[in-house]
């Protein structure tokens, strides 16, 4: 069995791999993707590995997948009973889960990626942030965290009583905004915030984290 | 076995529910919900249905579940021995599979949707298409496309050898760009212009597409 992961440290669809095939305590290469040099863009990297010139690629011997939580899926059904269970058995409680995943990519993942690209990333890049955009999704993201917080007032996790790819899928994009001032609205629901504390401090993720550079 | 589907005829969310009910040829009662008088709104449809306030939502006995990607994985999965099989019982076939459910979800729903909302909606209450993003959008559409494009010379559908929920995913945004100025984006690519004709032309979505007013 040989699995390999391509990407780049610090990209939040990589490192939302990573988180997975850590909780799993799974062996696999990783293989850096060098973004700055668009490795990712090369007639090669797009004919063998992904398409759209994206990261992270996942293989698993003679299998290559693409699209961050896709690979998280394969990896937890495949290796079911290695590391954390990711995923419910049951098909009620899966499919509550399954809500939360799609409430994750497209509710929480749009909102919180332009705010991480304005808050976080824009400065990084030597650009301005614009201030207009981030008032904006910051509007989108409230009621979004009132669901939650209402939501973990019913379950310890969002996507029933366990964590699993439901939770996980949130970590890349949680962990960024945390040591921005859209903490505070993290902070100002409870439930949430613990929430967001408690999978945050996971060995699995504090594993990835501990990737990116000082 | 009581199935029932709340939704609003029109909402490419709530069609895309149908489609997979329609394919699976099962009974079930419709409940029609009034966009125009917030009745998704109201304190009771969000406590009792959806907190976000939106269609559809299913259920199944004492299971409800919203997130129309979600609702269809339930109905394919739970349904697997009724009408046209919709996903793959194969691992490496289901995780392909799944990689173009992502592809759809992440790519083309989110340009799509926002063409449609430009060039289909805004007309209809009484709102001015913004060509600027029209054309911003349209040049984000071609290189997905493109992409279809090269799979569909790979394998008949996107997911595989033969339809399932990562084609039929498509169908609301599909039929609603096939009336406007975008479909010759899909017409100058053959074999993408092959696919969306003829998982369009399926009954199932005929029958939903036929829930439109004249």
């Amino acid at each position: 069995m040989a699995l390999k992961l391509r990407g780049t440290v610090g990209s939040s669809a990589t490192f939302r791999a990573l988180a997975a095939l850590y909780e799993k305590d799974l062996d696999f290469d990783f293989v850096p993707v060098n973004l700055s040099d668009k490795e990712n863009k090369s007639p090669q990297f797009l004919a063998d590995h992904n398409p759209f010139g994206q990261v992270p690629v996942f293989e698993h011997d003679d299998l290559k997948l693409f699209e961050s939580r896709a690979i998280t899926k394969y990896v937890a059904e495949t290796f079911a009973d290695k590391g954390t269970s990711l995923i419910y058995k049951d098909p009620k409680k899966s499919a509550i889960q399954t809500v939360w995943m799609e409430v994750e990519a497209q509710k929480f993942d749009p909102t919180t990626s332009k705010l991480g690209w304005e808050i976080v990333l824009k400065p990084i890049f030597g650009m301005t942030t614009d201030e207009s955009v981030v008032a904006e999704f910051l509007k989108k993201l409230e009621p979004v965290l009132d669901v939650y917080e209402k939501r973990l007032t019913e379950c310890k996790y969002l996507g029933g009583d366990s964590f699993t790819l439901a939770d996980l899928h949130h970590l890349p994009n949680l962990h960024y905004l945390m040591g921005t001032k859209v903490k505070s609205l993290f902070d100002a629901r409870p439930h949430v915030s613990a929430w967001a504390s408690d999978i945050l401090s996971r060995p699995a993720w504090v594993k990835v984290a501990s990737m990116l550079p000082k």
